[in-house]
């Protein structure tokens, strides 16, 4: 099996990097990754203000994936996840969704044991993963690339918890090949990432990838009961409407409704959910239930 | 059983207005409500731009619940929601999360029969029922109160799709008797009613409810499986750290931590999302897991 390893780690969704190696469609591979730190945070005893911060958010990749074109859609479909026996979550005054608020008193680092299927926060608390891709991307349209700390249209850190085993994720294509890279797991999350991280750790992800010649505008999740729209922008108030415009136009097409009843269909059993609120970028998705709306996939 | 029917409807939850009826802590009663429209829309010819816009978001109350003083908080247990026979959808330009766009191209209404647990929506399109109480709350503390269609710490139009069979919903007690009420029934709505409906209806609740000699800042809602926190105000960025904020307090009391770790356990753990966008102001909930975290309820 083709393996991707953390030799090869990138901090822009740039199509001017070249492919590390290139998959055929249905092909499976593996890829490694670090945490959001870069691995850099090894004991309780390091704390987020002494880390390098350009080696925040590396992503491995890009991988080519055969066939891919501009104006297709790829999709990868995740059948793996595993992390190594350790997350970290440091903490410092002003972050989060309540940094505002003044309430963390310095800096400090919590280590979690991850040890089968288990997050060990504490000797009472223990709660089990929820494995999920935090950053998963392709080569961005944008000259000279976006930071993979940023999410956008091409995917990248959109920390969204329903990009897991089993999911499908679906990219817009910019370049030949995709470019796609991953990286930031985590072996739990809640969604909105809200104290601005979730059990960070290095991780294992076995995949596939295959290409559609439809186009999408932005990223799209699949999972067996649902299918995502997402959109990300600076303001919440900004990248809902573009998730819930992109299921209206979705819904019309599949059920072959106008746009009034699109919208009321979708305002009857769709809901929008928050991704994360923590990134340069705030990301959404609106949730279709597949069974529900009598839909099977995003193509078929 | 004592029934409150819609011959007494408020339109604001207001502190001065006289209990309509009292009953005791643990005795079952009944609710009629009218719809969010106040039963005007009684077919597809009848448009939202026809209807007496001074009948809106009518509620049945206020109900007096003995024992409950100011300070306390009041336990809602929803036991039953039925509906009428038919739902309304209308929808005019400019309404929802994609008003802006300018896609609606005239006013309509949409009769969506609803039987025997599902939402006829057309001939091809049948979903499950997912019961709702959209408006739920007790007397503001507002001097003049607050009109029926403002979600705040007092409840009322949240738009929840958690107050259902089966949830708890716990308020704020700012009068003797509290004076709750209700309305606002929705056969179905997906979270952030993205329209700016669900499916509509008159309906029927049973319920009973309970005093706690504890204090609450603002409604929370409790199901088999979840707590929720919930906030509203005019901005969701307003709303969603007080939601958040509630939720952190909450998990340090319960689980006996101090505030960066309760923090990061919400932030591992518990999501933010969206209950409804649509309203004068917008609500939001906090949600914890309850077997994840190994809490109970929400008083223990």
């Amino acid at each position: 099996m083709k393996h991707f390893t953390t030799d090869t780690l990138i901090y822009h969704y740039d199509k001017s990097i070249p492919n590390v190696g290139t998959v055929k469609q249905g092909e499976e591979f593996l890829v490694d990754t670090v945490d959001a730190y870069g691995n850099q945070i090894t004991s309780e005893k390091v704390l987020r203000t002494e880390i390098d911060r350009s080696f925040l958010s590396g992503c491995t990749g890009p991988i080519g994936v055969e066939g891919a074109m501009p104006g297709d859609t790829l999709c990868v479909e995740i059948l793996d996840i595993t992390f190594d026996e350790y997350g970290v979550m440091p903490m410092s005054p002003g972050m989060g969704t309540l940094g505002h608020l003044d309430r963390v008193p310095g800096h400090s680092t919590k280590m979690v044991r991850v040890k089968d299927d288990y997050c060990y926060f504490d000797e009472n608390i223990v709660f089990p993963v929820r494995p999920m891709i935090g950053n998963i991307g392709v080569a961005s349209e944008n000259e000279g690339g976006l930071r993979t700390s940023w999410p956008g249209d091409h995917g990248s850190n959109m920390d969204c918890t329903h990009i897991t085993i089993g999911s499908k994720v679906y990219f817009p294509v910019a370049k030949e090949g995709a470019g796609l890279a991953m990286g930031d797991m985590h072996a739990a999350m809640g969604d909105g990432e809200l104290c601005q991280t979730g059990v960070e750790t290095p991780g294992h992800v076995r995949a596939r990838a295959y290409v559609y010649k439809e186009s999408i505008k932005r990223p799209m999740v699949e999972t067996d009961e649902n299918i995502f729209t997402l959109a990300s922008a600076e303001k919440l108030d900004d990248a809902i409407p573009v998730a819930v415009e992109d299921m209206v136009d979705f819904l019309m097409k599949k059920k072959n409704l106008d746009y009034p009843d699109a919208y009321r269909l979708l305002s009857a059993t769709c809901d929008i959910q928050i991704c994360q609120l923590v990134n340069p970028r705030k990301t959404v998705r609106c949730r279709a239930p597949k069974a529900i709306l009598g839909i099977h996939s995003v193509f078929d």
